[in-house]
């Protein structure tokens, strides 16, 4: 890597998300050992913002040492055991993954699933559990190959009344819009660092209800990943202190100082900061024609995902954006390949400046490109709908 | 976290290990994307420099996003499925984990055991492998819990006489002392970024010989872990950049510049600088009676595994040398816990001031707890013994 050159990227895709210089000196600070009484000390800090976040008061609240897809993994290993029954909703990339891990571990899996752009009604879940109890139901709140927002709550009701748990993937939403464990009884919840904590990627949060505690606790078998193990790794977490492996000391500095950094804002205001953001983001692609995949009504403020303009070639710009502007934007995923960009607005990512910048910067390939603007098309928009 | 302490420890246990300053100072680096051209680059030289470290060609070289624990799982799922009988080799608690992580991924496991400290003998895998054939065989090249430094020659020509594949877990010997994957013939060797490495730990470099990759490419069954999952995870190290999970990317340009620290010195330099620091502490600790674990002739460079004196207790004298001198080490593990010391001399901590600080410090603490010294004994046998 060349070390010279300017590597401020403007990071505007799908994760990881810009970096606050705050976080990237905490990351620096002189490594120490995994069980020094001032690194036991951080990590108790650190479930304490985890609850926070999670807006929970599991004790079972952790940061696994790997990235987001290990926080699925975790949450799927140790609550599946070989012969459950597991009910996966998949309308994107990520529910997908789902389900390829819970096979992967012995689940009986069944697939319910819905085009990609739009979310479950709860009726749906409703017939498929009657159809086919399981024992565990997994959905993605935030489906980062869509930008679809799925609403929780309803669906959680449904779930716990047939007897099951709920794993919820939160890697996308999670500090940029409401993610309420408790209020939700969502049973099992993960997330990344990388996203809405404005953290570089290292780490998974998760975080376990009661009931997913007593599951893991009764297993009869042992979870079939050892790295991944909480029965061993909440030891290590609780008072115990017992060595399972060496915690990644800095990134946990580093996801220290990202929490704090949402305590300093508040959650909520968090939040609204994120859907402000893009309210003035939609409002200005909408305003040059260019119009979000995800449902009416569910679309991420943190995630846009937008149709690629006909005619117009998605790497080409998005190498344009990258060289001429250092921003770096995300390509479709799966089906979407090659039709559908996707705009982060995440964390320290989420500011009007990046908004202007991007809609400024767009605006210039496209015209470079030959896309031909609706008449009095303006990203003027933009701005009228921050107030909004 | 209490950011205004001095956290200036002096890492002497068995990892995490001194952090360059240039290797905190790259971790700050504004992170970017993982699919950026530019750190595409960085992994391309990351692999290039793991294949030196690792001395091999293999083009399965990478780094895991996870810590060494991650690697030993890794190469255990990517070549286990259900059913294969595997020969697991156990002098201390890591050979006792591959046997416990094997065993999770389906594996029909042979426990060939011998006494803590000690190394095995070509003819017990011999005579283990006659009685009872195996597909994959796992060692240890460096025992952390133990101290012992296993040849791993011998063996290797002994295994593959009959048929088997090689795991080799050099998690604490990697840059510390000779590996050599290639003239050794390692299928599957795995190491830790905090140890010899002197990086934060996070990530887990893993190598696979072609007889390795072969083993993989016919799998009947998928990967029992998906985030672990080599056949995904090569494609995106390999030209095609297929996104898999997001690369921890502030971790890599760590290793990064950990790696070229390790070009800069020479890797024969480094083992011997390893070696002659190994000495001087022996010497001294030695000459005030203090007493290796390891067999004699098969003691590790790094990691210097010594008996807790008669009637000193052992978590006060380690909790005293943190308190008052800011240096760390490591207890010991399972059968060797309020016993064994474990006194770490890894990348940047092996340095003759270490050497003479720990002695110096640690004479104080056993004073003061009463411990009787030989007549005559003094920490300066240490300096004689560095020319050696």
């Amino acid at each position: 890597m060349n070390y010279t050159k300017d590597l401020r990227r403007v990071l505007m895709g799908p994760g990881p998300s810009d970096v606050d210089p705050r976080i990237l000196a905490a990351m620096a600070r002189p490594t120490i050992g995994h069980l020094d009484p001032d690194f036991v000390q951080l990590l108790n800090e650190i479930r304490a913002d985890l609850q926070y976040v999670f807006q929970t008061k599991n004790q079972l609240t952790l940061a696994m040492s790997g990235t987001g897809m290990a926080g699925m993994e975790t949450c799927i290993a140790n609550l599946i055991e070989p012969g459950d029954p597991m009910l996966v909703c998949i309308n994107g990339a990520f529910g997908g993954r789902m389900a390829d891990i819970a096979g992967r571990y012995g689940a009986e899996v069944d697939q319910l699933e819905t085009e990609w752009g739009k979310v479950f009604d709860p009726d749906q879940i409703r017939k498929a559990l009657i159809k086919k109890p399981a024992k565990i139901v997994g959905i993605v709140h935030a489906e980062t190959s869509t930008g679809a927002h799925q609403p929780i709550e309803e669906i959680s009701k449904i779930v716990h009344e047939h007897g099951a748990l709920l794993i919820v993937d939160t890697v996308t939403s999670l500090a940029g819009t409401k993610v309420a464990v408790d209020e939700w009884r969502i049973d099992a919840c993960y997330s990344g660092t990388q996203k809405c904590l404005s953290c570089p990627p290292g780490l998974a949060p998760v975080t376990f209800s009661e009931a997913a505690v007593r599951k893991l606790e009764n297993r009869k078998t042992k979870v079939q990943s050892w790295y991944l193990d909480l029965s061993m790794i909440r030891q290590y977490w609780d008072s115990e202190r017992l060595y399972h492996h060496t915690a990644p000391i800095n990134m946990n500095y580093a996801l220290h100082e990202a929490l704090r950094l949402v305590r300093e804002e508040g959650l909520e205001k968090r939040w609204q900061r994120h859907l402000r953001h893009h309210r003035m983001l939609r409002a200005g692609l909408e305003a040059i024609g260019i119009r979000y995949v995800a449902q009416e009504g569910h679309q991420l403020p943190m995630l846009n995902a937008v149709g690629v303009p006909d005619g117009v070639d998605d790497a080409l710009v998005r190498k344009q954006l990258l060289g001429e502007f250092q921003i770096e934007i995300g390509g479709g995923l799966g089906i979407f390949k090659g039709k559908v960009w996707r705009i982060g607005l995440m964390g320290a990512a989420s500011t009007e400046r990046n908004v202007m910048l991007f809609l400024g910067a767009l605006e210039k390939c496209l015209k470079d490109h030959g896309y031909r603007f609706t008449a009095g098309a303006s990203i003027a928009a933009a701005s009228d709908a921050g107030g909004k």
